[in-house]
Order: C-alpha cells, then structure tokens, then sequence
C-alpha cells in the first residue's frame, strides 16, 4: 500500500489543474486528485460522464485454472461496481486486453461469454479497446456512466453525525475464497458444518460478486446518501477511506455488521475464522454509504423495494486529529462490541 | 494480423447493439464495430466524446534500456495521434500501470516526466487510472476528447474521386529507428552520408513524433476532409484501412510521397532502403486523409497557416470487386511509378 502511495504522489502533479481547464469547451473535469476509483467529466446541460479503469492481471488477481468465463465476468463486475458506488448509470466499456502464447481461440471465447453474460445484465456493451501481445495475460477495462449530478456521494461528502449503512452481508467472498482453496482444504474441515448448497453459497459469493449499480443509481437519484463507496479493500478499509476523504472519524458496532446465516454458522461452530477476518477481507462489493438520519426511513423504504438488505452499523464523528499530523494512514474506524472499544489487529482482534 | 482479426471477430458480438441504446439517457454510443481506432459518444447538445486506446508492453513496444521518459512521451503521443485523426480536441487521459520489480522510483519518475512534457504540449491531463503488480511491465493510456459532429474524418467516409493527402514526411521513424539499433550498425554505414545532427533529426522522428492535433481539429472543423487515419501501421496499410471500410480503392503516386531531405540524400546513396521500405513502415503519426478535390484550394492555405507540409499523392477510385467475395485482406493501394503501375512486395517492389 505504502508503495501504490509513492506512485500516486509522483502522478498526481499529472492531474494538477485539471479543472475548468477546458471551460471553452463547456467541460469540466474532475480527477478527484487521483484519489478516487472514478473520475468525472460534466458536459453541457450538466450531464457528468463517470469514468472507472480497472486491471487484473495473471498470477496475481486471477490463475489460468480458473474459469475462464468467471474471470471475465468479475473483472467487469468490479468495473461496474466501482461506478455503482458513484451512483451513476453504466453506459459502455472499453477492452485491453495482453494476450500471451497461452490464449488459444477457445480461451477467448469462455472470455468474451463471459463478458457478454454481465454487459446483458447490466445493459452495457463494449465500444472498444486495444489487443497487444505480452508475456503475461493482462485485461485491463475502462468503464463508462452518466450521472446527472457532480460529486453525488463521493467519498469526500461525509457528513458528521451521518448513520452508516452496507448493502447485502459481509465476509461471503472471504470464505467463498478459502472454501475454494484446495491447499487449505477448509472445504473437507467444514464438511459436517455446511451442505454442498451452503459452500456453493459461499463461492459464488467470491467467484460471481454483484455490482450494486441499481443501489447507487437510487441512492444518488432519490439523494439519500452523502459519501459511499464499494468494498473492494474490506469494510473497515473502504470506510476507512471515506473517513480520510470527509476528514471525519467512524464508530461501528460489531453485533450490526450483517451476516449470512452461512457466515454465522461457521464462525459459531469453528475456529477457522473471525468477525475480525471478515470485515478485514475484501471483494464484497456491497456498498457502504453515509447518509443524514433523517433519510434512514427512506432508505428502508428503498431497501424493501429494492429487495435489497441495508443495514446501520455505525455513525460518523468529527474528527479531532490535527489534519496535518494525519498522514493518511491511521485508521478512523473504531469498532465497538457490547459497547466497549476494541482494537482490531490485521487477522483477530484484541480488547 | 490474422491472429487479432479472430479476436475482433470473438468480442465483435459485444459491441453489438450499441447504437441507440442509451436513448433514454439522451446519449448515443458509437463502437464503430471495433473497426476503428477510436470510439464515440454523443451527448445532448451534439458534443460528442472520442474514446481510444492504447497499450505498451515491455519487450514487445519497448525495452527497458530504452530511455523510460520517452516511452511515455511516445505512448501519450501516439493515442494523441488516434484522436488527432479524428479531428477531435484531446481533454484528458486515464493511465494503467502494471507494475514490475524493476520500476524503482526513479523509473516512475522519468515516466511521469515523460507524460507531463507532452500534457503540458497539448493541454491535457491525467485524470485517473490503475495500479497493479506484475511480473511484466505494461502501461496503458485510454483518452478522451471532444468534437462538434459524429463520425467526421471517418474511415468509412472516404468518397470516390477525393484526393488522398498526407502531411508531414513519410519513413523518417522507419529510418530513426534502424540508425537506433545497434547490431544493424546503420549508423556507422552511413556516418559519411549523414552528419550527426541529420541522424539525430531522424531519431527524434522515431522517439519523439508529433500527434496532428491541430490539423486534424481543423480539418475537422473546416469540414475540409472527409476521411483521416494516422499513419501508425505504414502509409499503404492505413490508406487500405479507409479503402477497405470506405469500400474504395486508392491510387498513388510513388514520385509524390513527401519525403525529407536526409530520407533522399539516403535512398539516393545507399543501397539499404528503398522508398517501398518507407511506405511500408509505420509509426510516421502523420495524417492520410481525403478530401474533395474543390477543397485543395483551402487545404494549402491551412498547411501554411499551420505552417505544415502537405501532400496530395493520389486519388480515391471505385471499388468494382464484389464486396461478398472481399475478406478484408486484399490490398486495396495502387501505386504507380511513372504512370505505370507497380506491384509491392513486403520489403521491396516489382515491375
């Protein structure tokens, strides 16, 4: 992390001045100083072009024995669920692709069904893109969404004292990931725990995430949420981001953090794992947002008709740190459980 | 070649039904069928966006004893040059990165050094991206840009009869690039035909060209051409792009072809390359562009306002092959030499 840091400053006086730059074109461009997964352009008449890139790349965010269609289809899930937490609708993407000896016809076929399956869903399609040779299999997609408002629940428009709420529940992709790690064999040590249903569950939860674009289209439309983003990093680090960007402090209480019945069984009936490891993972893409009070019986409202589960876990607090002895780095999130602080190390936590 | 026309044909089906889709959100996507360079979107108003794409991987686009700065500049320049043929006024750009162990802070820094001196050039800037680790260096630039009417400049919109135009010099990259490499030793072949300064000159057309940014804008916005292309994969290959999605043929003359004093002074007295080598080559990043014969008149005055050379070499002609039996891959191009007409083979020509 501290690393990606390091290149973000030496990039980010590339970005510099970048707004009202082109005001003789009616444009203006918002790079969020590179601190956030989208960028903006407003056009004319106030219509916004969200914009979102993200890259997996072999060995490292995907294996060549996986599903060749899955891949595909979480890559562009996590592309869409990173304009969901903009609020804005997805419209078209583009495709990079770095294509090695190892990519045969067949390969890029499951590729594209793999695609094709989320854009239908979805109602996007590709516009684009570039194919170069490489050693190593790259894909690297661009995403586009329109919006009609700037800034709407951005990561920087927390405000003090708003609830927090997450979509969905928390630490399914987490366990789906170590249920499929056959080294690990959690899967024969969960045996008597879980049905082949239960584990299947939980897979999917990993292998075939859902991008909460209906979610966040609502959520900006209906304007009932102030800052959100997906949980891509883990819930503590995604809010923990928010916290940064609103300079604002978050109180979450541990019994609130919603679970599937799956999740409580297992950390119920074994040792494996801990409330701890699950808001420390990442690859949920459920969206945490904070939002005024006074909205919370909307958004139950929108929630039921959504038929989507949002839960408050917590509120945000101003902050008293001295900002500039704040180097980005601390963590804002504080965890209760029966009410008492805790403090949460990297895998378990400590009263 | 063939290989990426598989993978065209394999995401094609992504693309389609993109027009017209997003008409409730006043919005019209124009993939181009993933034919061309560049992608479009229109929003209210007419303004449209202008997509592209461009990757360099490590050891296939570029090595790593090459100097970093100008790789960046040149990746930059030659996704300028994509929109540049599109008329299209260059905004801002989003940039991927996979990261390997050999990219210390002083490589991240050349490479952003890179970038801002040509975003500096053309009134651009960054606006987002991704990070990621990879074993492989590769980076990978998607860029934006604005213009006033669709699918000006098209490749498809070359019409019978227009004049074909080419600015600028054609094979000086060609001949920077073999003066470059070491083991072919050209450099030391030539030192008694060429000064340093001419070698430098021919170097710099390889590792730094120019995007026509403002000629095609003009081009555009003057309505003087009808369609344009940058000369990336060598003249006859991008003037057989706008043949073949224009459905028309093209025919040139090879005594025409702009060349600059040091290519001459080379072909004249050497027997190393020959001009069918310079029009075979790629990476000029000049414009080839057609255009009604009534506008040379205005097409002259623009090249010397702009203070910028350019060149009719031929002429657009009918296609009277029957399209069914045309797969895309027949060449297009005539070229005639003392109006006979010659026949190009791969490095070198035939009578």
């Amino acid at each position: 992390v501290k690393e990606f840091q390091i290149i973000n400053q030496i990039f980010k006086d590339l970005a510099k001045n970048s707004d009202n730059k082109k005001s003789n074109l009616n444009l203006l461009i918002d790079a969020k100083n590179l601190c956030d997964d989208t960028a903006e352009i407003r056009f004319k008449k106030n219509q916004i072009m969200a914009i979102s890139k993200d890259i997996f790349v072999e060995d490292i965010h995907f294996r060549l024995t996986d599903d060749v269609e899955k891949i595909a289809a979480k890559l562009l899930t996590t592309n869409l669920s990173d304009l969901a937490s903009t609020g804005a609708t997805p419209i078209c993407y583009l495709f990079g692709f770095g294509k090695s000896e190892k990519c045969n016809e067949k390969f890029l076929k499951s590729f594209a069904r793999g695609l094709k399956k989320i854009q239908d869903q979805y109602n996007i399609s590709l516009i684009g893109g570039d194919t170069v040779k490489s050693k190593n299999i790259f894909f690297s997609i661009t995403i586009f969404g329109v919006k009609n408002s700037a800034n709407i629940l951005d990561r920087s428009n927390g405000q003090e004292n708003d609830l927090i709420f997450v979509s969905g529940n928390i630490g399914d992709a987490f366990l789906g990931l170590n249920l499929s790690d056959k080294k690990k064999n959690f899967k024969k040590k969960l045996a008597n725990l879980l049905s082949k249903k239960e584990i299947n569950f939980l897979e999917k939860k990993h292998f075939e995430p859902t991008a909460r674009v209906e979610l966040g289209n609502n959520l900006a439309k209906l304007k009932l949420a102030n800052a959100a983003i997906d949980v891509s990093d883990g819930l503590i680090a995604d809010l923990n981001h928010i916290c940064i960007s609103s300079n604002l402090e978050a109180e979450i209480d541990l019994e609130k953090i919603p679970l599937s019945l799956e999740a409580k069984k297992i950390l119920k009936n074994s040792n494996y794992f801990k409330i701890s490891d699950l808001i420390s993972a990442g690859d949920d893409y459920e969206l945490v947002f904070t939002a005024a009070e006074k909205n919370q019986k909307k958004i139950s409202q929108l929630a039921k008709k959504l038929n989507i589960k949002i839960t408050n876990i917590g509120k945000m607090k101003k902050n008293f740190a001295d900002k500039k002895t704040d180097k980005n780095q601390k963590n804002h999130v504080s965890i209760f459980q029966n009410n008492k602080k805790i403090t949460l190390s990297k895998f378990g936590y400590e009263h």
